[in-house]
């Protein structure tokens, strides 16, 4: 028989420093494309991590999935390595990778999605990013 | 002449006791299962419920659905039956349920689905229960 | 190769006056279709719009659409607009509409998605318009 | 014997309309005092209103004052009053007032006190009045 | 030479459940005194605490206070200790109290007290709790 | 004849890098003080600044002072200066300073205070700083 789907989303949040800068492209244009974000000494955000797993609930638990499981797999594999911390310079998963809200977001996919594969019956859905109240970004782990 | 097809959202809060517990299991179990959530007296949240209708904007009321009429839906449906009560124990619709958000959401969908099928033009989108700000749940409905 | 896709959401606010209103029906009409929001002398509100812009992510900058430049677009198309302003009596692009929720989101999809489409690889993909944290629509350009 | 002497605090929100305008200045004058706040057809906002009480608490009851009572005497004197109005136009305790944070704070405050003082051992202790997330006033009844 | 003296407050949240029940009364009076938190079976909400310090600020360090330490300190006294928990039944320093928010500030109070003395030049200023947005005491150590 | 006196309040947001350490300390007292914030490469938050002022509201304008032009200073003496700026590194007010919360504080004071006094009958009463929604310090212009 067919059980209900639903989506479960656990938000988590971290402070930490970043800067935009594409070091193949010159000073100028690097201040062109990020604008105030370019700034040399780099500036910060209070972020919120939204991460959102589907699945069916199965009778005997009435749970896609335990809640507090998902706090603990996104504590482990991302607060833990970026709270307090300077994305450009202190995060070894995102090396090389210029720090906007949207490759952070697909970086956080790729560390997350096998853990939550080990799940029987779940999957990641979405993950949600917010560099602030008034800016955010969603990846469905879709490509184009 | 096609319409404008729209979501519209309602949200209303409450208070609440429950407590996560399947009695099919043992003591163990429970506690393994459900955490710091089986607590024998239980807890309680302000639980916010946020509920999407979809149905295209008639010319002359421009709106799916007055969202006044959708507050009142949810308070008689909803709010009146569980604000300030125990989900396990003072709530008809959730007798013989365990009251994990999953399972209250969908509970609340059959609850809400026939009053909004009501509204010639309507219908119900999607459930979502927030037992925190940070833990949520949506159901659209899906099954698997 | 094939590129993440992402959406981007940009959050800014306006506050304004408004009043629910159908020249074609009687008093009693409006007073019965639109509650107190048929006020005479209008009420008002801190509006939200949340404006969603889907796109592919360029390896050179790592951004759908420059964040900033969504903000500039938003604010000129929308916010000098409405801002400070009485929906049904000071905004050009809203005149002879009702301003429910639904119209004014429909209104600002119009008045927003030339501007958006005039960015390579990026299209609008919602805008969502909250009256108040309790009240809220999303419109996704489609008709029924 | 002392008892333990608290300072409980009741939330209500209103949406209405107001326009900032003294018809004793000039067009200019108001334009300049009080900027596109003067906008000739008005303008509005999600008003938040915070009323605090102070008073000891009685060992039989453990409250100040019950905050559901203060709930219906907020919404008696005020809400009922102002929500979806006008505040220059339509509020009789408000007439020939310009309708500025301050002054409306002022006002709610004498139209509450009286009421709070009706409660043995509890007395007014503070209005606050947001306009929005980003303004706000507190009056405590105190001139100078 | 003097130095600033400032506040810093903390804010932690916590779940439990609880029940407004004065056993001195009788059914009726409890039911007239609490309304509908006096339900039998107990109703729950998302407490959050915020808990003030003041103290002038070294010059070595610029903090009145560790606000990490604070937080271990919070966590340590209160939330091991009712978070998802029934405040009536399960929290040994509750036991014979009326768990209005009023009598839980004084109890918080009284155990916060003590571990913040122990810090030179800090003392406790203020005991904030929220029951919900729209509720909530201040505490500040004073009796009437 | 006496006026009412009230505090007016105004919010603004930056976001910004900072690094809690102390150059007169060891490496192993800095790990010790500042625990994680002590990051070599720094971290950062959304700040959020709510500066308070007092006064009495004379009868021509029903405004302590306006709140636009209050705006206007914060912007000018603080949000230009800091926002997507290293607070360390890039603030010429804030040089030689630990920039905890405290010390930032009282910095922002020493700056408003001169703008908030050239206006007749007001005086900067509190600046408040959130570096995150649970941690935050009020500073009153007060030594111990």
């Amino acid at each position: 028989m067919k059980r209900p789907c639903l989506d479960i989303t656990r938000r988590e949040e971290f402070s930490a420093a970043h800067r935009l800068h594409n070091p193949a492209l010159s000073e100028e244009e690097n201040r062109r494309l990020y604008g105030i974000c370019n700034n040399k000494n780099g500036h910060g955000h209070n972020y919120a991590l939204e991460v959102t797993v589907r699945g069916s609930v199965p009778e005997g638990t009435g749970m896609v999935m335990d809640l507090n499981r998902l706090m603990v797999i996104l504590r482990e594999e991302v607060i833990d390595a970026v709270d307090h911390k300077h994305l450009n310079l202190d995060v070894p998963f995102l090396t090389g990778i210029i720090p906007t809200a949207e490759n952070v977001a697909v970086a956080l996919w790729k560390r997350l999605e096998p853990r939550i594969q080990a799940f029987e019956g779940a999957r990641l859905q979405r993950v949600r990013l917010y560099e602030s109240r008034n800016n955010f970004v969603d990846y469905q782990g879709e490509t184009l």
